[in-house]
């Protein structure tokens, strides 16, 4: 029954059988995480025979006969390039194989414009007047954290099933010449699991942006991270902004933390050639060469694409059952009530829930007090400001499913008693 | 003989036999490289059972209790620190354990100071009319490089015996403002091999800075790269920082590109508590982990200091033999000419030599046509400006012995072709 549709009383003893429960679910003593979109202990165990491929007597010899324990290659080891440049739909060329750490990659691309600018800017963005990046919502925190840092003002854009509102991003872009940028996660988004549409992505590729140094900041994080046997596909937005020769548009990021080892795999940004130039020539400043070692062992593991898709198989053997489990648990618990609702990514790390307006706070404030720790409410938004306070991400990745379980009933019934609260204050 | 003591007649002819061994040296077609401070490959395979350590079956803990292949722990897990700690002669909460690369950390440090300030001082270096640095010459080009990126004005000062000119030191960084920062490699400096004197770590300890935000960037990059049984010994400049309550005035650095494999080793950076806390504020949106996994390698293969300098033994064996052959063949060949001058250094990566005023960039392309590569004369010196041209760093780790000899031998064909011309032409 819909909770909207009950009376002051049925709505009161409701409440009062939610808080019973509640009260019984506080005692315990409940331990729970579902706050971050870290793999589980399982998931770690599928990438242990890569850490056996180089050891005394392999072959350290890049492609390039470089010996990858030694100084060198700034870019990355050819190899590397080669199999990143196919996970992303780039060529070679377009690939700087860094550090461990995509957000690094990230945060150092948003430095270096502030600092040194980008290729078709008259300045660096430090000399601008005003710097405004877009920021679809809801989003991935660290995004926008990193542009928050540098004093960047941040413009909410509202997310659609197909991707951010493209009609207020373009107007947005060609109207204001201080938006130098727009964060995005074009597969399965952070945290809504939605896969950007062609036509957003060919809207994207026809950007005309009034600021020339405008950056689409492209995070596919999720790329290859299926759940389902009909995965999401994305047109490949490189390939669209050659089309309209606006090649310059697009950073590209991603990496394998949620492949093999989150914080010890390998990230990648990929760009034009002239960007990458760009880049490199700063980046010589900053670094030497990047652990090709860890890069060779990347290599030699999954050999190609085919291999990473297989390897992400077994993830998705892992993983599916815990998304399913979380799914499952809101179409029962709350499915009819009218108090939640939510998009099935078919790929991904979360489930982004909707709560009524002005409850996601109480929700996670009241399964916090029984000891299921939620991403905090509104981190999903600039600022941490959810205007409506109705989002919240949740994480099913990283508890082993029997705890997922149980912190999936809690965060139910904190639903049903922070709607019902709601509903009988109004 | 000494080369000034000869008349025309005598120069003439020794030119010319010079010129005679120099086209006979060309015509074997040699391709050497003396250029940088890159380890031989016999050095990488000291580390090889290091990659033996960490695969399926071993503990992947750290002893915080955190699965070192998961996120998390963004200053490094706790062994790597008092490791690293134990190392710097610091103690564990001064030290952030970062990627694979100090020069990475060095480059952020500075860019962190221009867009963000550091503890001391009123605001950003970037806000500041004019920032300075001092850099004690001969010195390390990349140091240089990192500053001069951000548009830092590089201000030489001399280095001696024991370490920079401290009076010009103490007097500029006292009466002028806009002086941020000094890089300075302390112990086996980069190119001279000069260890600073505990006079000089003392003064600069007890410097006074105008500058409220002033740091001294203190890379101990060869901190236990001994080459003799006589090791030199560096007086802790953390332990008389805090004697003065300056201790906010370094950062330090070091990494283990030098003790396992370039690039793919562990990088650190030590500080006061209260600047390490500063750091991690803003690192904490650059990153959300560095490889712990390559940190636990590292821990688990040194497990203390004593591992690493027992490690650092097998280096010298190999390093040492190839020092020698350079200083031995300077000594015989060039040794009683007047020609050239040098310092025989007890550790670290090179031998800093001095041609006579005006000939470095001769003999250095001399080398360069007959296939011996050195480092590019004047790179020792902001900007490559070397204001006498007399500087050449000469990197002996890299080439095998033979090599390396035929390489030296070279050079000092080089010298005293290029003393001949020079002093004909006066």
């Amino acid at each position: 029954m819909l909770l909207s549709e009950m009376n002051k009383e049925q709505l009161a003893e409701f409440k009062a059988d939610c808080e019973k429960k509640y009260a019984e679910a506080k005692a315990k003593n409940l331990k729970l995480d579902m706050s971050r979109g870290k793999p589980g202990a399982d998931q770690l165990e599928l990438s242990m025979p890569m850490l056996d491929i180089l050891r005394e007597g392999a072959d350290f010899k890049s492609e390039n006969g470089m010996d990858v324990r030694n100084y060198g290659v700034l870019s990355g080891i050819p190899e590397a390039k080669k199999l990143f440049a196919e996970m992303l739909g780039v060529k070679p060329e377009e690939v700087i194989v860094g550090g461990s750490s995509s957000l690094t990659l990230m945060f150092d691309a948003v430095q270096r414009a502030w600092n040194f600018g980008v290729p078709g800017g008259e300045k660096p963005w430090c000399k601008c007047d005003k710097v405004k990046f877009l920021c679809p919502v809801p989003g991935y925190d660290r995004h926008f954290s990193v542009t928050e840092t540098f004093g960047i003002e941040l413009v909410n854009v509202p997310m659609t099933k197909t991707g951010p509102d493209m009609d207020m991003v373009e107007k947005l872009v060609s109207e204001d010449e201080s938006i130098k940028g727009i964060w995005c996660v074009p597969m399965y988004s952070n945290p809504d699991g939605i896969t950007y549409s062609d036509e957003t992505v060919k809207r994207f590729a026809n950007l005309s942006p009034k600021a020339k140094d405008f950056r689409i900041f492209w995070d596919n994080a999720y790329c290859v991270h299926h759940l389902t046997d009909k995965p999401d596909t994305l047109l490949n937005l490189m390939d669209e902004l050659k089309k309209t020769g606006k090649e310059n548009m697009v950073y590209m990021f991603a990496s394998t933390s949620k492949i093999t080892f989150p914080g010890a795999g390998v990230a990648v940004m990929a760009a034009s050639e002239e960007n990458i130039q760009a880049t490199l020539k700063i980046l010589n400043f900053q670094a030497i060469s990047y652990d090709k070692v860890n890069m060779l062992r990347h290599v030699r593991f999954f050999k190609n694409l085919d291999g990473i898709n297989a390897h992400m198989e077994k993830h998705k053997k892992l993983l599916a059952p815990k998304f399913a489990a979380v799914l499952d648990t809101l179409d029962r618990e709350v499915g009819d009530m009218g108090i939640l609702d939510w998009v099935k990514p078919n790929g991904g790390y979360f489930i982004s829930v909707n709560t009524l307006p002005g409850c996601a706070k109480r929700v996670v404030e009241l399964c916090k007090e029984a000891g299921v720790v939620l991403t905090g409410a509104g981190a999903t938004y600039p600022y941490k400001k959810d205007p409506e306070d109705r989002n919240i991400r949740i994480a099913p990745s990283y508890p082993p499913i029997e705890e997922l379980q149980m912190a999936i009933d809690l965060f139910c019934l904190c639903v049903k008693l922070a709607s019902a609260e709601k509903l009988l204050s109004e």
